[in-house]
Order: structure tokens, then sequence, then C-alpha cells
């Protein structure tokens, strides 16, 4: 993309509406635009990270076995009368009437729905085991919507569905996401840590929260710090397997939200020096609930025995556009955010020093045809702009690499490659520049 | 994808609730199933489609130099009520209360939307032209939905937004839509033909249709039959130079939508052996309304002469989930659907005729293996349904080429390869028959 058509309306200072960092500089990076209260237009900049995040999610489901779908995102009322929530939601659910008057609503999650989906088409253990998920909008009603995207009332959720015949192959299910989650949030470039976690609303008889340690976190959280030392499993898992001892290796440490936390096991079970009691940030939510939707609505399924009995369902939930509050509040410095490369924008630019200039334009432009060649999604800074305000915007905006472009360098063949994680900055030849961004495939190094 | 993991839920019966035959395919393959009124979870099969159909859109929208952002499905009424179109719009608006009594909406379109981020970042000529654009969920209250996706509520649409400093710019960038367009429908197989469009509800001076002529086309269309045989300008238009040449061999020729049809001049001007009159589905809708909302709205550019104007802009649609439907209607027969490769769910489909078999097996699992490492995006039928019902599901859900493979065959060495759109059936090596499925890139050929 090059910058002079681009649409990137970044901020000279901080607004002061925002009380988080990663609110500050979204909306300082000019990533998104609030249009109402907790209802946010996702500006260019802002888009191109959600897509990103979104895609990673999306390649790990698949791995793990889930098959995508997409619901809408209004719902018929009746349906929620079936399980019995429509009463008791409150008032964080947004009823809706249409112009005949029949009850609508905007999801604020889907069991309902994906159980009617289910009951209408499988019947048998033979189809089992399923996975469905989808990537939507859904809709809270806060009462009093904050933090930018962190609590947003229009908000993107990645939630999967779980069918299963019996409870082995339900936690079978719940473990397959348990791990795809921990792949899911290291290629983000996060560290989440699985905690046992208060089951709300959803209901059920198993849960954890994948929790993120950031200062500004929400809540308090308690965990064994070999927890946090301990890397993702990695995306080489064979998800055909017996996951549980992955899952048992990290389950057996401590780890507890507020909610959920037990002084008195914390001291026991945890070395002194391992006792990590930090601020976390909910990044993912897993449920295994069993027949609390299949029961009253009726999903059945006939067994290898014959018999029927409701399908055993779990719901594995993602806060997609709160991952980029999350990423921001664990990635940013006094400039301003640090993108791990897997979620930037983009993730390498060219800074040109002197348009205008034949040579210097015509490196550039090398150099942006090359690494667009190479698969990396490059942003050339062409504008007139003088040079210490370009670098100050690749900084805030947070690009992980910055390939500096002008003419006295180029008399001495060469060019500058800064890096946003380190700070360093490296004088080298274009050709050398280009092969050190040669881009590598997924990776959930920690 | 392997079938025996996939879920694809298809009916033996075409469903009796279905008038047209998109409808009733959508419905039969199991792409969509009716949550609510006009409202529809799209299975994954479905979502398959409507994913590569997006996406194709996204691409041809960025060639063309359109941004992408994206707006949020619900508005504040007070835009709406600065435009002076939300007491306008009547029942099809879904109008909302929050728990806090605010009104909102569930945006029908969103050229109040776009006009007040406009209106927030750009004040200067320099930062112009611009056209930004997003794929996003849409409602309107239809009171009879009908016809499956072609005339949903809820509906997924592409709409862009331009601003131009003057006139001159605004007809450039409308020029830019509208080649953009004609490769976009082509890139799906489809022909749409641009026709003179009233404006509606939308509003403006200028407007054209792009309308794919099928028999079960919702309206009568009247066009010039040479504007048929026209191909698309194709994916290497420089959209940086005049387009008005490319623009004005298109608008020459006679073409109208029933409202704005003029029989004496169609006589006039078209001779009676090219004078078509058929049924046409609108697949895309563009408007140069000028100064309509920015200058309520007060959207407001300071030109190379330091004087503010309203900005000129356009607007630019892309029904894209009802595209589906229009692409069935266009393409299918007695046995199904017939994709066109670029949109197909699956773009080849390998058939086991004999799993368990180890040497089918293995030949099966290298197709698909080679398949996948060469960029298709193959289905796989691993189950041990009988072959005759295998076909017959390749055949109704569309799938291209289907690539046969059996005992018998692999003995002689060789493979069958099928050709859904011509019937065609082809003897050969599986080695042979991978190379014929090598893909291309992106193609326009009419």
């Amino acid at each position: 993309m090059r910058l002079s058509r681009f649409f990137m309306p970044i901020m000279k200072e901080s607004p002061a509406e925002a009380q988080i960092v990663s609110h500050k500089l979204m909306l300082r990076t000019g990533m998104i635009r609030q249009s109402a209260a907790g209802i946010y237009t996702w500006l260019p900049l802002g888009f191109r990270v959600l897509q990103k995040v979104s895609q990673i999610v999306r390649e790990e489901q698949n791995r793990a076995g889930a098959i995508e779908l997409l619901m809408p995102t209004l719902q018929q009322a009746d349906l929620w009368r079936e399980s019995g929530r429509y009463d008791d939601y409150g008032l964080e659910m947004l009823r809706i009437k249409d112009r005949h008057e029949r009850d609508l609503l905007y999801g604020p999650t889907n069991e309902e729905l994906i159980t009617d989906v289910f009951r209408t088409f499988v019947r048998s253990y033979k189809d089992l085991p399923k996975t469905l998920y989808h990537i939507q909008w859904k809709f809270r009603d806060e009462i009093r919507p904050r933090f930018g995207v962190m609590r947003g009332r229009e908000f993107l959720m990645k939630d999967a569905y779980s069918f299963d015949v019996d409870e082995a192959g339900a936690r079978a299910s719940y473990n397959r996401m348990f791990i795809a989650y921990l792949n899911t949030f290291a290629r983000m470039g996060l560290k989440a840590v699985p905690m046992k976690a208060d089951t709300g609303p959803i209901g059920g008889d198993m849960s954890h929260e994948f929790i993120i340690l950031a200062d500004t976190g929400e809540s308090q959280v308690f965990c064994d710090s070999a927890l946090t030392d301990m890397g993702a499993p990695g995306l080489d898992v064979d998800f055909d397997a017996d996951l549980q001892p992955l899952v048992d290796a990290r389950t057996a440490l401590y780890a507890a939200t507020e909610e959920k936390h037990d002084p008195a096991a914390f001291a026991a079970q945890v070395p002194p020096e391992r006792q990590l009691s930090a601020r976390g940030i909910e990044v993912g939510h897993i449920f295994y609930f069993g027949e609390k939707y299949s029961a009253p609505m009726k999903a059945m399924i006939t067994g290898s025995d014959g018999k029927e009995r409701p399908a055993q369902m779990g719901s594995y939930g993602v806060g997609v556009s709160r991952l980029l509050g999350a990423i921001i509040e664990a990635h940013h410095d006094e400039l301003g955010i640090k993108w791990p490369e897997a979620v930037a924008p983009f993730d390498v630019a060219i800074v040109n020093l002197r348009p205008g200039d034949s040579k210097v334009d015509a490196a550039c432009e090398q150099a942006y045809a090359q690494l667009r060649a190479m698969g990396r999604d490059p942003l050339y800074d062409d504008t007139s702009e003088r040079p210490g305000a370009k670098f100050a915007t690749m900084e805030v905006i947070g690009i992980p690499f910055v390939l500096v472009i002008g003419p006295k360098g180029l008399e001495a063949g060469l060019v500058e490659l800064r890096e946003r994680a380190t700070g360093a900055k490296h004088e080298l030849s274009l050709e050398a520049a280009l092969n050190r961004l040669a881009p590598t495939g997924p990776q959930v190094a920690a």
C-alpha cells in the first residue's frame, strides 16, 4: 500500500476520553472511531489487524478440525424461549421487534441457534464428533461500555460448538479446543494462561478462561509461574491423537481467576518463588456443559446401542475484536504500539527520505515490488512529509520493520533496516535487507 | 476437506417452500438454512461460496484503488436525522431502542455513517480522491422476504463511497467502480450488463444497475445485444488512466431497466436483430449523487483555490449474498448447480470408489495432497457411500472437476476426470489428470 493513497488519520495528541493505553493508541493511530457508545468503525489500519487476527483464529480452528459456517446476527426470540434463557438474560440482550411485531434479538452468543441447526440435520453417532464455529458480530448491551474494543457493545467473536455422543468424546473435543487456543494466542505473540473459571450465564461443569497477563488487566489472577514459562504445544500437534497428556501438563499446575481462587491450595501447591499474582485480560473462554441446551431443545443422538440421548455439548469463545486491545496492552512502549509480526497492519514499511529523487524513488519502488512478490504486506511512505515525522508515524503505528532509503545511504550502497521490537538499526545493502525480510511461515515461538 | 469430517447435509428432495431454482438448490445442497423469515444460517458449503465471492469483490475493489474498512451493523439514529432520511426510510428500516432508550437502527446502507467518518478526518483536496468500502451485513425489513438469499432481510453487501473535490473527479471515481464491477462479475462467470437506472432512495443524478440476464430474473430489461457480446475490460486495466473511453463504449449502447426504458429510443437506436428484451437480476448498483449527503452533513473540502465546498460523493453497491443466488440462476441444469471454478465451494473433488482398498486409498491420498500443494481446494469423498450416490452428490453441489479413482482403473494405470460444465469424462493417468488441474490465476474470460 502506498501511504499517499491510504486512509490513515493519525492524531497528534492522545485523546482525552480514553483511560487505558490500548484505547488511547487505537484512537490516536486511527485504527478505530467510535460511532456510538461501545460501537466502533474499524478504520483501514484497524481493519487490517482485525482481519489478520481473525485469519489466525480461523486457521487454528481449521487445524483442530472445526468446521466454519456463519450464523446471522439477528435471531428469533422463540429459540431462546426453548432453552429458557430469553427471560434470564437480562438487559444485556438487545431485544428487537420487526415490522410484524415479531420478537428478534441481536445474538450475544449462539448456543441456541447452533443447537437448532444441529438437531435439524444430525441424528446418529456416526456423524460425530462435530465442532462447528463461526466468526460473527455479537451485541451485548453493556450498561457502561468502556476501554474501547475491550468492552464494546458490538464486538467480533469466534464461537465454536462441539457435539459428541458421550462425555469421553466431549472431553476430547474440549481438549482439541484447549490446545488450539494455546497455539492461536502464541501465533499472535501472546502468552495465554488457561485458568479454571466460573461458567457464568453459559452454564456447565468445566470451564477454562485463557488469560493474558498485563499490568492493565481487568481482573486479578493467580498461577504457578511454571505455566507462563511453558511454550505452546506447536502447530505440528496431531489433533487425532489423545491430547489429554498435553492438557494435563497444564491443568496440573495451579491457575485460577479471582472467583475460583483458593489461597490455601495456592500456598500448598505452588512453591513460594513460583506464586504469581498478576492482572489478567480474558481473551478466550471454553465450556463443557453437556446436555444444558441439547436436553431442553431435544437435540437427540442415536448411539451405537440404538438408544437416543441428548448430544454432549461444549462451547468455545475467542474475543476477536477484544484481542486487538489485549495485544496492544501486552506490546507497546512510550513511542506507541509494537505489533507482533503476524498481526501487524503492515509487516514492513519503506520510508522514502527524498521523494522526487529518481535514484531513491527507484530503489523504493524496487523494494516495494520485491517485498510484495515475496509475500510481505508493505506500507510504502511515498509522501513529502519530513523524515522525523515519518519515523514517528511508523513507530506509533508499530510496524515491525522499517526500511529507510535515502540519497546518502544509496551513494554508499546502503539502506537502513530498523526493528521496532528492539529499536535496533542495521546498515546494509538493499539486497541484504530484503533477504533478511524473507517471510517465514506461522510461528508459535513464545 | 475430507467429506467424512465435513458437515454437508444434503436433502434427497427439493424443499417444497422454495419457488425459484437457486433457492431450491441452496436448501437442497445444505448451503443455507432459514433461521427466521429472510434470515439465514450459511452452512459450511454455502459459507465457502460466500467467502470466495466476497474475496473476488474485495480483490477487484482493491485493484481499483478502493480502501477497505468496516463500519458496524448498528448505527445511531441521529446521523440519519442529519441527512433527513430517518423519517423518510419507512418500515424497511429496523429501528431499535437500547437499554438507555437511545434510538439505534440496523444499517440498511451507510451513506450517513461514512460521511460522518469522512468529515471527521478529511479537510483538504490534497487528501482526495478517496474511495472507501466495506463488506458488512445489512438489514432491510422486507414486508415479504422470499426467493431465499435473493430477497432476504439480513444480507451481505459490499458498499463503497467515493469522495472528490469536484464533479470531474467524482466522474473518474464513478468510472473506476463501473470498470471494476465488470471485471468483478466476469471473474465469477457472470456477464453483467450495465443499465441506466433509477436512483431510488439513495438519490442522485447518475446511476447504473449491473444486471445478469436469466430467465428467472425479477424484472424486465432491454438492451442492445452487442453489450452482452462485449467482454470485460480485463484485469490489466490501468485504473490511473482515463477510463471514460471504456465506459463510453458501453454506455453508448442502449440498455435500460423497465423504469428507464424508452421504447421509441430502443427502436430508433438498436437494429432489430440486436433488440434484446430479457429478464434480469440486479447484482450491483452505482450512484453519483454529488452533495446530497455532504451538504446537509457538512462534509466540507477546501479546494486548491482555498475555498470550502461540500465533497462530491458517489456510492457503489454489490449484493454479495444475493450473488450466490444469481450465479446459480445462471449456472445450473437438471442435475444441480454448475459452479464456475472461481466461486465453487470446492474446485475439485476426489471420489474414492473403494475406501479400504489400500492401492485406491493411497492414490486418493496422493491426489489430495498434491491438489492441496498446488493451491487447489479439494473435497475428498472418503466415505463408504455407493458410487452412484457419490456422483450424484458431486453433481448437485456443482463441483467443477471430479477425479474418480477406483481399483479397475488403477490396474490399467488410469483415473477418470469428469467436467461438470460439459459433462465430459476423460480417462488418463493420475499424473496427467493432476497436470490438467494445475490452477490458473484469476480469469475474466466471458
